[in-house]
């Protein structure tokens, strides 16, 4: 007897400590998922950049790749120094969550600070061409270390938006951020675009003029390393890999992939049908705004689903830049406030439609009831304001005391050489066939 | 004794749970892997855009876009439709498997996915400059839902290919597709350049018109990010890690790369030697001519293997393009028929010539006798007669009836801005010394 | 009793066999960091191609992609046949190891490979404009096959800047290569473009004429692929995952992010401060030179002691750059020497200043004493004199023999058309006007 007990023991002894060694395993797996997933998200920098620059003048492109390393830079620091406190902290006021200066560490940090680098980009895009650096700068700031990790909390962290005790009639579904990064960047891009008001040109007796973008093909490459980087940003989320993790992480990836081609069809194929000729801005549009479609509800929509809700992003983003640009006359650069923000709303409101929960229906087409719809609105709305409210407040305190724009002249010349002195490219024709 | 009995069951069951928790987690690692692989290949799709459009005419990249966008737009949605199943599907007619529509998921319809969209690529560099959208559009779903699918299940999935009872003398081997992928897309790329006839200009009087490619640097970027996703190409193609998998995985990247840089340096030398000067376009295409040539037998070849099958590969392109530009006078515009078609064909027969299974060689000059080689023709074969007569099957019907090229005057204006309105570069001189 | 002693001796077993297979498992994901790491590092070639192209005229961009890919393809294959036993060989001389010709597999060849290779590398730009190619090539023969390999081994092997007991106060840190690899590659290309000479045109009557870069874009996107392939070199080097080195890794990645964006914050806000304008391309060199600052010390630094590094590093190579071509009158096209160079040394150096060792300080400056600021000064210094010392060896050779330069009229014309006859780009005006 007493040899079996003691025996019975151990045995419980080795189960326990295989069983810990496989969590630690498992642990160690997700840190690299993340690790892995934070690095993709890293590149999608230079895939804004190169959108950004591609879709707009020659004249700009310094100044676009300046304010894409403020963001990167300024928001790797700040959001160090107390975003991710904000954000993540365990201390709850209703708004903001606390844990003191510099928390955060390692894969888990590095993750959520290319969160936050990310939607301060989407932002400068829309104002691209006629902004101060200087200005810009400050917003830069603003948005890493507040603005965006606020919101974040509210959902990421154990905030208001999880609570169905409060208001909530379901728990906000945003799985990777269409609200919490990509609508909360598009809904400051619109505000910012708005107060800084359009490009000199844009507008000429109420007509709209085309600015067209100096490189497709950086466009191109581009939207390509976005796609890249969308896979760790939405993948990433999962947060962890090994069993149920692993296969519902590699299906994150599966239906982002599916949403952005039929996100990039969709706009293809409307610009066919509408203009004539399937065009090339557009459809990169439609792909982003396919990727935006699919980022809250990556990990609730069966593949179908994921096809429909980015089908519907590119078609939607087609109309929303010709909406806002000829019927708000709001000059978006690069069309961001409705990859962004339109095809982010979408995003957060589609899971309320024909979101799933394992197998179970959760949207109003699927049997799931209203209330995640409910939620998902909620949800949408409280972004939105908060977004416009603090970006109209930093821009309006910006336009007011430094300035937010530069003067006409300075325009004409571009932002290249007035705000840093050096132009995009030089030498004779770049054909070779004399010095330079 | 029965104490005794009862603790080594229960010791059984420990070490059974124990050894399936392990297997779990190296099937966890195996998805991340794939995983990653299928990242890194999606990836590719932007190397091909930029080599495609740095390889030809400034007037013509955006619809090279256009295209290398429709292919993975495309080819996700088809291939996830139906390709899969005619692939990986359980029932096999002996031509093609099926198992219904919308099957595969996750890590695994991922990675086979970006394979798919990669094979309809190849296609669309060769036939660049004249071609019409709407006709190229149909081809990319032809070649992602049935031509590639169906030539993929004889090999990876149970078909004829690996079975010796049959007339094959050994299992054919195409580890990760100098065959399926690379020689299928090159012969239909070498078909449909054939069909849709020269670049007006290409060949006058019987002599060949250099048409110098736009942008080396894009070029080079290009091949870079190629040579990057060939990486999880071949090393995602193990379809595992975790032990020997992951010893055997890492051992492919390694040698993709060696054989890679032994192509790269073939072309060097070889342009070096026969035309004076190290020519950068050849030298590019004898990096890809490498990699193409150890797609087949990364997992089947030392070191020094697969350094004399890239160098081979890396010095036969050369000549390859010379070929069938000057002597079949084929207009293949970036040499892709040669680069994938031929190098794949090579790919594939270099395991009948110095192969290894383990240590032990299958190849005629390392003591393996006949019958691998004897397999590996019949295969590069197989593959060679079906890419061409479908692909020529679908380029006649659709040159009978839509038509596949534009006219000439349009062909002078450029697809940009006949096919899709717009120019790939705007703005004065991309100088910055005036405003654009 | 004997049942009780048999049950015990089997559940050691089961315990043991369990480890050994949890140890299986960290191994192979180690393998799988590793592999993914290098081929991160892998990409690092084509952000030094955009940089390199981008910071100099359009006339010699194909002659650096050209150098680029050398380096990679003699680099991949010297390394493979000779470096990685004189680097990582099990017999030591004193000076260099060796293990017999064509050692090394897998993934840990894979990613030294790449090491060996970027060393390389950072010459070309330094020297670029006006180099023979021929000479070129042979350099990055010795540099990847016997410079680098010896240098690494004193370190990354049991080398004798490891050994206490000889001179060493302390075990010199270098744990990503601060010293081994960049400051190598840095004095290195300092001894070069001392001997090469200035680009004519550089130094009129004893004054600096600027020579700007051609596209800004490509120098931008460069330095983001750079930034992000230094991921995998930093955190790659841990060498493991799993447990402790998985925090470890991803901490590396952490701060080697956080070094980058305060190396970046650093050079704009000096310029900005310095020449009125923040500068883009000292920006990027910020960014650069702040991931070379934390290059060494990647293992050994709290989060604000890597900012701060990054951020000293960053200020550094602004002045650093005007120093050497102003003051010293060398042209370093590209201000490698700086960037590599003096930021490898200071990287090499801050340790002593300020690193940690766990919770421990090992600096001057956080009670450590001076015992690892002394290892670090030996180590720096003979990482020095090694590089000056071969490298000038090397280069005299080639100026005695092959010569190092093209002639003036060659440059004028540009190495592009001069040693690869072809120009980078070709076309109209590039704006679609008319046909090109």
């Amino acid at each position: 007897m007493i040899t079996n007990l003691l025996l019975t023991i151990t045995e419980q002894e080795v189960v326990q400590d295989v069983a810990k060694q496989i969590e630690g395993i498992k642990g160690d797996m997700g840190m690299l998922w993340m690790l892995l997933a934070g690095i993709l998200v890293f590149f999608m920098q230079a895939g804004f950049t190169l959108v950004e620059s591609g879709m707009t003048r020659s004249k700009n492109a310094v100044n676009i790749a300046m304010k894409n390393l403020l963001d990167i830079c300024v928001g790797s620091i700040t959001y160090w120094f107390v975003g991710y406190s904000l954000m993540y902290g365990s201390s709850d006021n209703g708004v903001f969550f606390w844990s003191g200066l510099m928390q955060g560490e390692g894969a888990d940090l590095f993750f959520q600070t290319m969160f936050a680098a990310t939607a301060a980009t989407i932002v400068s895009g829309a104002i691209a061409g006629r902004t101060k650096y200087s200005t810009y700068a400050i917003f830069s700031i603003v948005m890493t270390a507040l603005i965006y990790p606020i919101a974040g909390g509210w959902e990421w962290n154990s905030g208001w938006l999880n609570n169905t005790e409060g208001i909530m009639p379901a728990e906000f579904i945003d799985f990777a951020g269409s609200s919490i990064v990509h609508s909360v960047g598009g809904w400051a891009a619109l505000v910012a675009a708005f107060i800084v008001g359009p490009r000199t040109g844009k507008f000429i007796d109420g007509k709209v003029i085309a600015i067209p973008g100096h490189n497709q093909i950086y466009a191109t490459l581009g939207v390509f390393i976005l796609w890249l980087g969308w896979f760790g940003f939405n993948g990433g989320s999962q947060l962890a890999w090994g069993g149920s993790d692993a296969i519902a992480a590699s299906n994150v990836v599966l239906v982002t992939n599916l949403a952005a081609a039929a996100g990039g069809l969709g706009a293809l194929i409307t610009t066919w049908i509408w203009y004539g000729k399937p065009n090339l801005a557009q459809t990169l549009n439609g792909v982003l705004a396919g990727l935006v479609s699919i980022t809250a509800g990556c990990g609730n929509m069966s593949d179908s689903g994921a096809i429909l809700a980015g089908l519907v992003g590119g078609i939607l983003v087609v109309f929303s830049i010709e909406f806002i640009e000829k019927k708000l006359k709001i000059d978006d650069a690069i069309g961001a406030s409705s990859v962004h923000g339109v095809a982010g709303v979408w995003g957060t409101i589609v899971i309320g439609l024909w979101g799933i929960d394992g197998d179970k229906g959760i949207g109003l087409f699927n049997g799931g009831g209203g209330a995640q719809l409910g939620a998902q609105f909620i949800g949408a709305l409280a972004y939105a304001v908060w977004a416009i409210i603090l970006s109209a407040i930093v821009f309006l305190i910006l336009k007011n005391t430094l300035g937010v724009r530069v003067t006409p002249e300075e325009e004409e010349k571009g932002l290249d050489l007035v705000e840093h002195g050096v132009v995009a490219y030089s030498g004779k024709r770049n054909r070779g066939e004399s010095n330079n």
